[in-house]
């Protein structure tokens, strides 16, 4: 039995995007798919119970950096791994720290195997690499192992970007090393390279020589302009593996994932909905809505008309902009379950036009009205 | 149609307290009852889902003086009043506002009608006394309405509270001028009279000449030491009217609810549950337990074994430790989760144990185990 297996149900003719299915050790995975961020063993304000009765979320994300400073991976490796700890059964997927060490960590010194920096918690001194990850990724017992790697800065020369794809390169192999292929967890290579679709597409070629059960596209969304970052899915697209899941990390708003699919991905993760929502930004078919605008004060509606949510199900703008206003906990919740249910939607609406064959008309017709009021 | 009727259906037989039901326009409210406190129209942290479902709440109480100010009782109105507003089907119960007045206002000025003082939000000036507040509390459209009175400072001598509960008494007959019987909303007058028995016992029969709805017990958890509240609930207990309902205001503990009963007491309310679960501090029928304390980092056990909540079902010690120390919102929800499932439930035992004639076995067993550990 593989940690992975992997089918593509469907395809869209004229291009590259699918719908597909994994199988992972607990449980199945639609796919495309959205995986909601689960930080510190915690969807922020959500239950598991919220998760998948509403929002009917498949397979969220836990961050190795944060866990393994608070409470240690030690720590969930003795409460019997994450899945127990936070009572979530179904599938997980780890990062494996690096951003974070790169966004949050003080004192960064890059080493051969690894970098040595201070913990933003308490300052104390840490180092973690390809072996040190994939220990504490295998101590949380997630589904999916993503490789230690750099997330290359932008902007970036060339050189300095080719420096930092081939440190990752190396890398990724001495994860696949500390983490062999197995019946449990599944490991995901990372594409590296800047914004040089070359160094890309070399990437890609040297994770294929290694054997890795997924390929994630790592260093987008880190400030670039919209259209660098599609150039980089599009320059990817035609050579990513039929046969392997691809994840685009940490990415991004509705249109994102729609023009990501539309380029072959079939794996999301994004703070936005999440974390827009504690700001009193929701997500709707007609863009973004700010529900601390005064023009919802007395407005009777839902966020949405035909969201199924638990929160348009029972309260109007003029309520979400109540609790908004008198910073009640409430708001922060009521406002993520809207957002995740939205975009784990969104996923399931692209899902139902690919098995319907209408995917160009899906897309066509959400990005008009998506960005007709953006 | 009455707003509320009332019927005892068993009695201790040696002493004071009762089980009984109460029909209000919403809907059937059991007693003894605990009221979650929805200070803002939110119960902190928990949709009226978690209220109905997890921890079967059948009341909840909102702040007249919260929601005046924010986000104004017009504004309530026109969105269809408290219940639709919040989106909850069962009984509410608003306060008067005067609680507040008294510790939120700013420059505050008693006049013949009322209160004049300065919103603690914004430093707009408001005038607030019996008229007013039967008007704002109309437009809520709570099941159960309070008398507008003053809340009489701890200490003060016995003219101070002699003048303060006449005023009280005046004030209460004009609220009932103000909101005459009718069949949707019920009025409670309210008991003061400091720390003195004949001023409690004389204002008791002040109102007993107006036509209430329920009597409740004001001025009571104002920083006086617990056997001056028990004391006072001692000399009212005889001379409660027994075809009413009794609530004793802002109070309390597990112990202090239990012991409320036991004089009599039909309905409470008190932030405790939901302020305590924010900062960590739990109910168990072994006393309260501080999850901030290292010697729950690895405590693979539910806050209380036998508790039946979605918190203690799914979730560690270990894991709301967690949560409360990365500070997640999470922790904040699960904490008040448990805690009002905690107390509800206790009145569930505590009617249960009213139907079976074993009041005296259950008050004595439950006192002496909570106390033992507090
Ligand atoms: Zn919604
Ligand atoms: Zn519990």
């Amino acid at each position: 039995m593989n940690a992975l297996t992997f089918e593509v149900l469907a395809k869209d003719e004229g291009g590259f995007a699918r719908r597909g299915r994994m199988h992972l050790a607990h449980g199945v995975v639609e796919t495309p798919v959205f995986m909601p961020v689960g930080t510190q063993a915690t969807v922020k304000s959500m239950t598991p119970a919220d998760l998948t009765e509403d929002i009917r979320a498949s397979i969220i994300l836990g961050n190795t950096y944060h866990l393994m400073l608070r409470p240690s991976a030690d720590l969930i490796e003795r409460m019997g791994g994450l899945h127990r700890f936070m009572s979530w059964d179904r599938p997980i997927l780890t990062d494996s720290g690096g951003f974070q060490v790169w966004s949050l960590g003080d004192l960064r010194k890059i080493e051969e195997h690894g970098v040595r920096f201070r913990s933003h918690i308490d300052g104390s001194a840490v180092f973690l690499g390809p072996k040190e990850s994939m220990h504490i990724q295998r101590q949380l017992g997630s589904d999916i192992v993503m490789a230690f790697d750099e997330c290359t800065p932008y902007p970036a020369t060339i050189s300095e970007a080719e420096a930092s794809m081939l440190m990752s390169m190396r890398w990724a192999g001495e994860c696949r090393e500390h983490l062999p292929v197995n019946d449990t967890q599944a490991l995901f290579g990372i594409v590296q390279g800047g914004m040089y679709p070359e160094l890309r597409i070399q990437s890609l070629e040297m994770l294929s020589a290694i054997d890795f059960e997924g390929i994630a596209i790592g260093g987008l969304s880190v400030g670039e302009p919209k259209e660098e970052m599609m150039a980089m899915m599009d320059a990817l697209a035609p050579h990513l593996p039929v046969d392997k899941p691809h994840y685009v990390m940490g990415v991004g708003t509705p249109d994102d994932l729609i023009e990501g699919i539309d380029r072959g991905i079939d794996m999301f993760d994004c703070v936005m909905p999440t974390r827009n929502a504690r700001n009193g930004t929701l997500f709707t078919d007609d863009g973004k809505l700010n529900i601390k605008n005064l023009r919802y004060a007395e407005d009777p509606r839902p966020i949405m008309e035909d969201c199924s949510c638990y929160t348009c199900r029972n309260f109007s703008r003029s309520y979400l902009r109540h609790l908004y206003m008198a910073k009640e906990i409430l708001s922060s919740r009521l406002n993520t379950l809207h957002n995740l249910h939205y975009y784990c939607d969104l996923m399931s609406r692209a899902r139902n036009a690919l098995e319907q064959g209408e995917w160009p008309e899906f897309r066509n017709r959400f990005l008009q009205r998506y960005r007709d009021h953006a």
